[in-house]
């Protein structure tokens, strides 16, 4: 039995989780603290941005305005250390198969390992199988950088067009987003939905004797990248005029080498996948081949190398000093406890401006379950809703409503210390915001500052009866700020990895599979009926949807019939 | 008194909003049909789509997927009726100060009044200066795109880069993404961010000479675009050699005309912007001029055609046949009887990949309020958190916490039923992939079916029994479904209206005021005096930041330590 905790064991003998004695003791903890107003104990206790800090290498981690005690966290992890969290990460980096529906290990850990321990999964070492793809990575991407890898006309690669979806497309995109001041290889773009306007406006410009195609599709399967990828291949043989330049310009990454031989593609071009990675996870792997072509691979190790920085901190620290665990229990705080259904994610680096659809999928499709591990039906709430846009953009979006909203949302700040871009006194400006933000959520503004305020204004008392509520700033509004030297590959590589085990540590504590993903099934299979239905109804037969509900069969028809004109 | 509703009455009097007739009539109907199943609802009402289903020239609204009865559209209506939704809307178009936190009138649908009638605001009509501004545009973006207009040097311009945040920058960037296939001017990229990033990345490969810059806001004083525009200044004259080039390079979009002279824009070179538009609703006044650029200006008067029919349909339809107040009602439905935080909104349009972002500033920054019009704190929710990615990536991203997470999450589904890039099968699969997920969402799968499934897959009964509870899927998750002719100008005009007017419509029903932002405020205060601390810690100096919380001060001393490296 891969989960046998302290609180596995007494969910299994009936208690609900909820009721179990660290659930409890922080539930009647939160009864006590949480009218706790940050603003007092920041001025009771200086020692508390100190106290509530944790630094790893060029990472800052500052979780002190938070509406937490010391009481509160070791309660929290209390909960962590019950649940099994640091027994769980050895099952996970020791290839035990914790994603138990699937029955599969769960290692991108592996793809990281920088100190090449072996690795087992079933006896067997998967160690040299990943470097033994990274090696391939590191000759192909050189190759394709330095030109030597030539198309079907005899011209180098100008441009790398990545076509994946989802755990295929997003980390590539956003990794390769955020080390854009890295860039030196050719130029990488992407192409995800099946919606033909992504492929057209992507390659428009582009010549196909000079671009290259990255397929990434675990099972070769994927509606979307297969739709793309056969498009792809149209455009390519429709300009270059010759089924045979498919070896030239396509490579693939994918578990499927049959599959991938069957659409063209030399299976030599396949990088391979394994089913111990899941693709939300997947960057490390063969995934991230697009980041190695646009920064070179030196710069692709540097990122694993600080993901696996991130590992040992996750795995050798202990839970009060651990980046991860500390997000983790903290997100437990405010979703179980407070109510809070959503956090915000607002790197202030426009690199990092796809960060937050990254953790979107990273963690809803993690942590969007509702069955545990003895797949029962929870009764408490899992993953929260992740979302944000970056800073100060975001502060002239939606932080109106982070401010004076009637919701709780829980935020997290991520900066740079030091710019790539160190023009004039931009970056000292970027780095005010972010930081007076999340003191303005904290400390807020009371109605004797805000009369002080309004009065400063010139206005009448009446004029400031009548606003003063509207200038109020309630504050209290909790928030992390992680701290990064520098955008580099490494820091990138121990933020990513650090939201992973965030996203874990959570899934144990909710005692469900945070690497499956059965939620996305029925869609699939709907749509490929529906896909029948409108291919019928297009080519003007009548098309019996009785088997639908009006509103599936009134939508099919008006689609059908404004299609047509 | 703009606002004197039934409900306004009741509350003045002592009744709590929700104590009132029409809230409590809706929350003893909400104990009847919270548990109502959609699935059985369809399958007993073959007339549903139709009855819960609103077509508006291009544009077919269906709300037949939501947890709702004839009666509880009844009920919804009949609060929005009290709460004087009608009589609001009249008194916003005519001009009437409902921004009453400002003593401003809220009239962006006189900037898109294409009937010509006249617009009073304090007995002056404001249709003249709007007709003239439209007319400036139309000779300045005409001049810009045949080339008429001529850089410095003489060249004629290739790129116009728009420097604005917020609502000066979210309309325009979504407009004119959306508009693409209609693009057929120069160039147009958008800096937003003070991040220099921003510019840098932006500007990167254009040519100085035949670039121009509209430097849009409405103080002239906006932090970021004052910064962005003095570093495309510096850009410009580094490049061009002179100063006076500014005058052929930079025109304003602005309110302020002294301001912006100062900062060396030709005065005749600014169009102008009133007290009456808010900027999450100026993308239809001068902030529009990079979509005028992009596509022309005719084009730009059918997306201001396609805000005016909308207009009128929420003027003149009746509540139960009206797209934007049965969005809103729905909402409440939501937001404040079955708690849901969010809302998702999911285009099936790659050219809308902006529109969450656009709404997500025109939502939260008009209704994440606190304070109602008697300026006495709420007691119920307000504005969602919103948010949302184009499908079909977000399938592959989010949906299985839609699907089988423990959180309602309302969903709009938008697409178009013809494609602007009718390759392939492509759009067949995009809108059936969109048509079915809104089916899944809603009927599920039980788990007779979810057993069935797995029988299929020759699964053994223990097998099945582990795995059934994961891929069942619940149902019943409530959706709307837009579906447009095709997305051009006008559809698009129609689409932003409807949403402009749900979102005053939900402000109107919870009381608050949906077009001031006092919750900007604050962090704009804090950041001036951050800012100056960093500047003076940079410099090595000494600085007393004991009037900080121990957070502020170590981030601020972390910050500017490792800045200095």
């Amino acid at each position: 039995m891969v989960f046998d905790s302290e609180l596995d064991r007494l969910v299994r003998a009936g208690t609900p989780l909820t009721e179990t004695p660290p659930w409890r003791a922080l539930a009647e903890h939160w009864e006590r603290v949480r009218r706790l107003e940050m603003r007092e104990a920041f001025a009771k206790d200086p020692e508390r941005f100190r106290r509530f800090s944790v630094a790893v290498d060029g990472l800052l981690f500052d979780y002190s305005k938070n509406r937490i005690t010391e009481e509160t966290i070791r309660r929290l992890l209390a909960l962590a250390e019950a649940s099994g969290v640091k027994e769980a990460a050895a099952a996970m980096v020791s290839g035990q198969p914790i994603n138990w529906t699937e029955r599969r290990a769960v290692l991108h850990v592996a793809l990281r390992n920088r100190s090449n321990r072996s690795v087992l999964v079933d006896d067997h070492d998967v160690m040299p199988a990943v470097n033994a793809v990274l090696e391939r990575m590191r000759q192909f991407s050189t190759a394709v950088r330095d030109g030597s890898w030539r198309g079907a006309t005899g011209l180098p690669i100008r441009t790398v067009v990545h076509i994946g979806i989802g755990g295929s497309h997003l980390g590539p995109e956003m990794i390769t987003g955020a080390l854009r001041p890295y860039h030196d290889g050719p130029a990488v773009r992407f192409v995800s939905n099946v919606d033909a306007t992504d492929f057209v406006e992507t390659v428009r410009g582009l010549s196909p004797a000079e671009t290259l195609f990255i397929v990434a599709s675990k099972t070769f399967t994927t509606q979307e990248t297969m739709t793309n990828a056969a498009t792809a291949r149209s455009w390519l043989i429709d300009a270059v005029g010759d089924g045979s330049a498919v070896a030239r310009h396509f490579v693939a990454l994918s578990a499927d080498r049959k599959a991938v031989g069957a659409f063209g593609i030399d299976p030599d071009s396949m990088f391979e996948l394994w089913d111990w990675v899941g693709g939300r996870y997947s960057s490390w792997s063969a995934i991230g081949l697009p980041v190695a072509v646009a920064v070179g691979f030196d710069r692709f190790e540097e990122l694993l190398e600080g993901g696996h920085a991130m590992d040992r901190h996750f795995l050798e620290a202990p839970l009060e000093r651990n980046i991860p665990v500390l997000m983790a229990v903290l997100g437990v705080w405010y979703g179980n406890f407070f109510g809070a259904a959503s956090h915000a994610v607002l790197p202030y680096d426009e690199y990092l401006s796809r960060l937050p659809a990254y953790l979107q999928q990273a963690d809803m499709e993690s942590n969007g379950k509702s069955v545990d591990r003895d797949s029962r039906r929870v009764e408490y709430q899992t993953g929260p809703i992740l979302w944000g846009e970056p800073g100060t953009n975001g502060q002239h979006a939606f932080f109106q409503l982070i401010h004076q909203g009637t919701r709780l949302v829980p935020c997290d700040f991520i900066g740079c210390a030091r710019s790539h871009n160190p023009i004039g006194d931009h970056h000292p400006k970027l780095m005010a915001n972010m930081i007076a933000q999340a003191e303005a959520l904290m400390v807020g503004r009371t109605a004797a500052e805000a009369r002080a305020e309004l009065g400063r204004r010139g206005l009448r008392d009446a004029e400031v009866a009548a606003l003063l509520p509207h200038v109020v700033f309630e504050g209290n509004r909790p928030s992390n700020t992680i701290l990064l030297d520098e955008l580099t590959p490494r820091t990138l590589g121990m933020l990513i990895a650090a939201y992973e085990h965030k996203i874990f540590t959570q899934g144990v504590i909710w005692r469900i599979n945070s690497f499956d993903q059965w939620g996305v099934e029925l869609g699939k299979v709907l749509a490929t009926r529906v896909l029948d239905e409108e291919r019928r109804l297009l080519a003007g037969e009548d098309v019996d949807l009785s088997g639908h509900d009006s509103s599936t069969a009134g939508l099919l028809r008006a689609f059908a019939e404004k299609a047509r004109g």
